[in-house]
C-alpha cells in the first residue's frame, strides 16, 4: 500500500520540540538550577509519601469503626498529591516525583543521564524520609497498619502483578506524553494545557483499579520508601516487581508516544527515501 | 407570530464551522494520521475497559471487608478515565473512545462514515481486549465477580433500562457537542474551553445516577467487550438494549444540538425565504 | 473618618460593566434566541433533576448492602451535574437552572423581567418533567425511596431549616456573583475564570452541610418538582421554606456583591459628591 | 566548587515581582478596599466554618446508620470550600481565609503589617461566628457531635501533633506561594495558572492524611473558632499547637520559597560578590 504523507508534516510546524537533552550535559553540573531542581525532587517526593502514607496508615486505624477515608481517599490521596505536587514543581524540576517518569523522559532524551540519577536518588531518599516522619509520628499505629508498603497481595500471582504494575505505569507515564507534548501548545485550543490535572487523575484512576491487587505501585520511589523503613521480608523480596514494572511501563508508554503517536519511526524513513530520491 | 432574526446571526459571525466531514472521503484513507488515529481509539478504548473493569471486579472482591471503594469508586473510575482519556487522545483522533460518539459525530457530518467504522470496529476490539487482560490477571475474581457486564438490573423492566441508557448517553453526548462547539473558542471568554473535564463528569453523573439500573453502559464498547468476554447468555440477550439506546440517545443529542441550540433548521428556513424575497 | 478613593477606581477602567438589562424588553421577545434560552434552561433542569433524583432514589434502594453512593454521592450528583450543565448552557441561556439564580440576576439587571418569569417557568416544568421520568422509570424505588423531596428533617426546627436554606443559597449565589463578574476578565491572571468548576463546587459543598438538615434545596425548582410529582403532604407543606429561603438567600448574596464587594453604594455617593464640588 | 550563575538569571527577566509591601503603609488604612479586602476575608471564614463544621456534626449524627459523608466528605468540604473562597475572594483580598497564609505572606513582604493583624482579626471573628450559627441551627448535634473542634487525638503525643500541624501547613504555604508566583504568569504556559484548584486540594490532601491525629488545623482561625464556641476545657488547652503549628509551618513554606526556590539568598551573595568585581 502506497503510504501517502500526512498533510500536517509537510505544513509550515506551528510548534518546535525542544532539542534533545544532551546525554551528558557537564555544564548543567555547574548550575544552580541544577541543584534547586534535585531538591524540589526530595521534597516532593517526602512530602508525596509522608501525606499518602499517613492517610493509608489512618484508613487503617479506623477501619473498625467505619471511619476510615477506604481505599476511595486513598486513591484520592495519591493522585490528589500528585495533582498539587506537579503542580507546584513542573517550573523548577519538571515535577517528576517518580523514578518511572524520570527514566522515560529520559529515554525521550528530555532529561540528561546525571540528572536522571540525581532525580532518582532524591526521590528515592526523599520517599524514605517521608515515610520515616510517618514512622516518628505514629509509631505503634504505622507498624500494625502494616507500613504502607507495595506486596503482591492475596490470592494474585507474581505474573499477574508485574502486568499490572506495567500497564498501571504505562497509563501514567502515556498521560505524561501527552499532557506535555508541544504541539499541544500549538493546537487549536479545544483542548488547553492543564498538565498536571490530567496526570493526577490518571494516578487516582489506576489506584482504584489496582490497590487491591499489589497496593498499587507505578512509583519506585513510593515502593522503596516504605519497604526500607518497615523493614520486613515480603516487600523486600517483592521490590523487583515494583521497579521492573514501572520501568517496563514507562518505556512502552515512551516508545508508543514517540513511535506511533509522534511516528518518529515512519518520519525518520521518510526523511531518509527523500534523501535517496534527491541524492539519485 | 412574526419571528425576527436574532442578532447574533447577522452580526459577522466571529467563529466558523468546520466544513462538514466528507461522506467517504478516500484521499483519507491514505494518510498516516488515519490510522494513528484508530490505534490510538484502540488502545484508549483498552485502556478504559482495563482500569474500570477492574474497579468493578476490585470493589465486588472487597465488599465483605467494607474495603471496596463502592458505587462512587466506581463512577469516577469511568468518569476519570473518560477524562484522562479524551484528554490523551482528543488532539490524535478526536477522543471518542465510544461508538454512540463516534456516531453522534457521524451524523453531524464531523467525521466521515470510513472513519466511523473503522473506529467503532477499534473500540470494540480495544474493549474485548482490555476486558480480557482483567480476565488474565485476576481470574478467580473475574468470574466471581460477575464479569463487570451490563445486564438489566432486578427490579427494572427492559423499557425502563432501554429509556434509562437513552437518556443518559443524551447527558453524554449533549455535553460532547456543547464542549467542542466551534462557537464556545470564539465566544467571550467567561466559559473557558476546557472540554474532557465536563465531558469525564457526565459520565461520571450518569454512572452515579444509572449503576443501579442497568450498571450504566452508555457506551455499546463498555458493554460489548465484557458480554463476549464474560460469555454468559444474559449480558449476551440485553446486548441490544445497550447498543440501541446509546445509539438513540446520541441522535436525539445530535439532533437537540443542531436544530434547538444551533437552530440548523430556522436558519436554512430563513435562508430560504430570503431567497425568495430577493427574488421576488 | 476621611474615606479616600480607592486607586482602582480613578484608573482608566480595564473592563467594561454590560449595560443594565431593560425591566421589559419587547424586542427581546421577538428574538429566536430568547425562546432557544427558555428551552435550554427546561432541558437542563428537566436533566439535572432526573440524574440528581435517580441518585438518591438508588442510593435508598441500596442502603442495606452497603452499596450506595451514600450521601457524599449524592452531593457529587448535585454539585456535578450544576458544573457539566452550566458549562453547557453558559452561552445559550447563561447557565442559571435554578430560580434564586435567575431571581438574584433579575435583581442585578443581568435579566429583563419577561426572560426571568419565562426562566423560572421553564425550570420549574423542567424539574417537574425530570422527576415525572426517574417515577416512571422506577415506579416502586421512586415510592418507597421517599421520592427524594425536601423537607425539615427531623429534629430540626422550621427556622433553622429557613436559615440553612438561606445561608446555603447565599454560599451559591455569591459565587455565581464572583464567578461571572465582568471583572475578572480584566484583573491580572491569576484567578483565571474558571466559572463553572467553582459554581459546581459551591453546590456540592452546600450539600454535604445540609443534607442532613433540610435535604439542600437552595434551588426552588429542585424542591418545586419532586414535592409535586411525589405528592405527599409534608414536602407540600414545608414548599415554602423552599422558596422563601433561597430568595433571600440570593437577594442578601446579590446585595452583598454589589454595595460591598463592588462597592455601587459608595461609588454613587462619590459621584454625587464630585458633582456636588463640581458645582460648587 | 565554582558555582556558575544561572542561565535564566541574567536573560532579561520576561516576568516581574511586584514590589514588598511597605511596613506600616498609611495611606492604605484610608482606602475603602482595604476595608472592603477586611469584610471579604470575615465574610469567607464565616461561610468556611459554616459549611465545614455542619459538615462535621452531620456525619457525627449519621454514623450510626452509616449514611454520613464519612473522613473523606469532611476532607472534601473544607479542601472544597478553599477552592471556592479562595477563588471568590481572590481579587478583592488576595483569599486568605487562614492566619497562617496571612503571616507567611506578611513575612514574604506581600501584605504590611496592619493589613496582616487586621486580616487575622477578621477571620477569627468570622469563624467564632461561622460556628455560632452551625450551633444556633443545630444546637443538640453541636454538642454531642463534639463541637468541630480540633484535638490531639487519643494515641498521638502533643509533639506528633505539633509535628503534624507544622508539616500540614508547610504543604499548603509551599502550594500557595508555588501557584501565585509571579514567575508562573511568564514561564511557557505548560502549566497555567489556575490558583485556587492546587490550593484547594492540598488543603483536602491534608485532611485526608491528618484528621485521624489532630482533626487537621493547619489554619489558626478555624481551630479558634470552635474552641471558642464550644468552650471546653481541652480544645482551649490544645490551642497553643494549632497557633504554633501552623506558623512555624508557615514560616518553613515561606523560607523553602524564597530561599531555596527563588534562590533569594544566593541571589543576594551573587549581587554582593559582582559589586565587588565591579567596584575592584
Amino acid at each position: 500500500m502506497a503510504m501517502e504523507v500526512d498533510h500536517g508534516d509537510h505544513q509550515a510546524k506551528d510548534y518546535e520540540d525542544p532539542p534533545p537533552a544532551l546525554f551528558l550535559d557537564r555544564k548543567e553540573l555547574r548550575l544552580w538550577s541544577f541543584y534547586r531542581a534535585i531538591i524540589a525532587e526530595f521534597v516532593a517526593t517526602l512530602l508525596f509519601l509522608y501525606i499518602t502514607i499517613s492517610t493509608v496508615i489512618g484508613n487503617q486505624k479506623n477501619i473498625a469503626n467505619c471511619q476510615g477515608v477506604g481505599p476511595l481517599g486513598i486513591a484520592w490521596a495519591f493522585g490528589g498529591m500528585i495533582f498539587v505536587l506537579v503542580y507546584c514543581t513542573a517550573g523548577i524540576s519538571g515535577g517528576h516525583i517518580n523514578p518511572a517518569v524520570t527514566f522515560a523522559l529520559f529515554l525521550a532524551r528530555k532529561v540528561s543521564l546525571p540528572r536522571a540519577i540525581m532525580y532518582i536518588l532524591a526521590q528515592c531518599v526523599g520517599a524514605m524520609c517521608g515515610v520515616a516522619l510517618v514512622d516518628w509520628f505514629q509509631k505503634a499505629s504505622y507498624v500494625s497498619g502494616g507500613g504502607g508498603v507495595n506486596t503482591v497481595q492475596k490470592g494474585y500471582s507474581k505474573t499477574a502483578a508485574l502486568a499490572t504494575e506495567i500497564l498501571g505505569t504505562f497509563v501514567l507515564v502515556y498521560t505524561v506524553f501527552s499532557a506535555t507534548d508541544p504541539k499541544r501548545k500549538a493546537r487549536d485550543s479545544h483542548v488547553p494545557v492543564l498538565a498536571p490535572l490530567p496526570i493526577g487523575f490518571a494516578v487516582f484512576m489506576v489506584h482504584l483499579a489496582t490497590i487491591p491487587i499489589t497496593g498499587t505501585g507505578i512509583n519506585p520511589a513510593r515502593s522503596f520508601g516504605p519497604a526500607i523503613v518497615y523493614g520486613r521480608k515480603q516487600p523486600l523480596k517483592d521490590q523487583w516487581i515494583f521497579w521492573l514494572g514501572p520501568l517496563v511501563g514507562a518505556t512502552a508508554a515512551a516508545a508508543y508516544h514517540q513511535y506511533v503517536l509522534r511516528a518518529a519511526g515512519i518520519k525518520a524513513l521518510r526523511s531518509f527515501r527523500s534523501q535517496s530520491n534527491t541524492t539519485q
